[in-house]
């Protein structure tokens, strides 16, 4: 039996729950879970925000933890390895996009946490193609948030060959945002944070952010016109987004990766005159996932995080939607 | 003294208009006009549906002409040569984007009809360095087009350097539209046209289209989803974008030439799920123009035009206002 923390509801309490997984698939491994952090999109998928959750639901989907069984099929781990597993626990691994290393982007993906019990439990299993393997040298106690927050903000570097000589500017300095800065810096960009306090503004600094602009200060933005080759916004609220697009070089990209669930209200002539995009991306693939943790490793890049032993997920999932977390949390047993 | 027409007031008809050009400058020449096209834009600034226009106003911005002065510092046209002229008439030269072969992005760029006189006339002066020499064997009757309305969709395909393996669908079988198909043809692209009627489709077929999809059939269209690498969109009116977006592949492109002046109203969802871009272009730089002239040669690619002497201009006019033109229309002396 797997001993895990479930919501029964929507909104629900975790509470203790306990299930068979079974025989372990031939391609599947299990994982002893070591740690794991609260992404906010755990929250949305106990609340059902998005409305395909199913109960109970086992959250957690940033995990680390050591191959404590492998699947008759699985070559690449062995029992005691050190590994991580996020948003996906299995891919098709036949689609033009599994095929291109895009397995991020497999429409017949699983998702951790729905139709699958996720990690916030003592073991999970999940399919090896999905679990990557961290290099000795990564601070595993904070290597949790790099399987989702991490990986979601790394991955647009990749994917968009943004390059050390850009000049990159972050909204929201948050769970997302504050990798953003670290990732962003170490990759030789010059950094901008748009910051909303004093406070946040020394973090930002902190934290790898060359300047800061204060992005209550709608003149402020004003005068930084041509600035960016790149934004990115990890925000999930509206903000008066021709205001930011107009911060961009031409050949600029905004690029979400929260989801704002109005419509972006941008003008076609806004991306025509200068000839701007605007684009999303979700967490990367497993091989962007590895390529990202060689990066941490060299860098000794760290998520700041604050910890929770596992029998205390509620508070810390209310300590999470509270909004100070800070920035992102990691249970322990 | 320039023989030209111009329009007087916004909306106004086009008049004969004389102007001295006074001396020519050192980096500039002066053009025989031989032909010059009529472009949407060249309505637009009429009517100053842009709000920037200036009266006497000639219009006339896809000139197609022969060299009859040569500014003293000009080395790159001799007298006599046939050359092309676009939306830009000079830019600044200097700045990061001239330097970097994306003079077309140039804050500091004069468009040809906007406080500048443009090809309406016997003769047009520009910068030598906005003007594009047409090699021998092109088309010259019908290459006036390409210098706006044709490098506006030839450029994306170089910008975002799609590939000849890539399925790209166009919106809007018209002015732009159908070299766009041309092109894609050409390129080696699976080529879809979004259509509105059987005339069109066989057209669309005819100038270079393997497939067409019925643009009021939402149906159709749904059913066309994660088909597409890219969408070039030609129209200035609102469609439901989200469901054109539906049609693109994962890590597709939305891309507009056309300018729909209400807001996109997409969600950053759509766009993070598929990793997918929304993005526009203006024309193109002076080299991506002698690239396009060079394809069109090899190709043999050729823009559909309706002629008309210069001095039936207001009727040209007003066949390009009816929506009917087919697809160009380009006046000659």
């Amino acid at each position: 039996m797997i001993k895990a923390y479930a919501a029964f509801e929507a909104k629900g309490e975790l509470k203790p729950f306990e299930y068979d997984p079974g025989k372990l698939k031939q391609d599947e491994v299990e994982i002893d879970v070591l740690y794991c952090g609260i992404c906010h999109s755990d929250l949305s998928v106990i609340d059902n925000d998005w409305g395909f959750s199913n109960y109970p639901l086992v959250p957690g989907h940033e995990v680390v933890g050591k191959i404590a069984k492998v699947g008759e099929n699985v070559k690449k781990f062995s029992e005691g390895q050190i590994v991580g597993l996020g948003w996906h626990s299995s891919y098709c691994n036949e689609c033009e996009q599994c095929k291109s290393g895009n397995q991020n982007l497999c429409a017949g993906q699983q998702a951790t946490i729905v139709g699958h019990y996720g990690g916030f439990a003592d073991k999970v299993r999940a399919q090896a193609e999905s679990v990557v393997a961290i290099p000795d040298g990564v601070d595993l106690e904070s290597a949790g948030p790099l399987f989702c927050g991490g990986i979601t903000v790394f991955n647009p570097l990749v994917q968009f060959d943004v390059k050390p000589t850009d000049k990159v500017a972050v909204i929201g300095i948050g769970g997302l945002g504050h990798m953003a800065l670290e990732f962003l810096n170490a990759w030789g960009c010059e950094v901008t944070a748009f910051t909303s306090s004093e406070n946040k503004r020394k973090e930002a600094l902190d934290l790898g952010a060359h300047h800061t602009l204060n992005s209550r200060d709608e003149k402020e933005i004003e005068a930084a016109a041509g600035s960016f080759d790149m934004i990115i916004s990890t925000v999930n609220v509206t903000l008066i987004w021709e205001l930011y697009l107009n911060t961009l070089k031409p050949k600029g990209r905004l690029h979400f990766v929260g989801a704002t669930l109005e419509p972006l209200n941008i003008g076609a002539f806004s991306l025509i005159t200068g000839q701007r995009s605007i684009s999303g991306s979700p967490v990367g693939s497993p091989g962007t996932i590895a390529k990202m943790l060689d990066f941490t490793k060299l860098h000794q890049i760290k998520p700041v995080i604050e910890k929770y032993k596992f029998e205390d997920v509620n508070k810390a999932i209310e300590r999470l939607r509270s909004g100070k977390a800070h920035y992102r949390i990691v249970l322990y047993h």
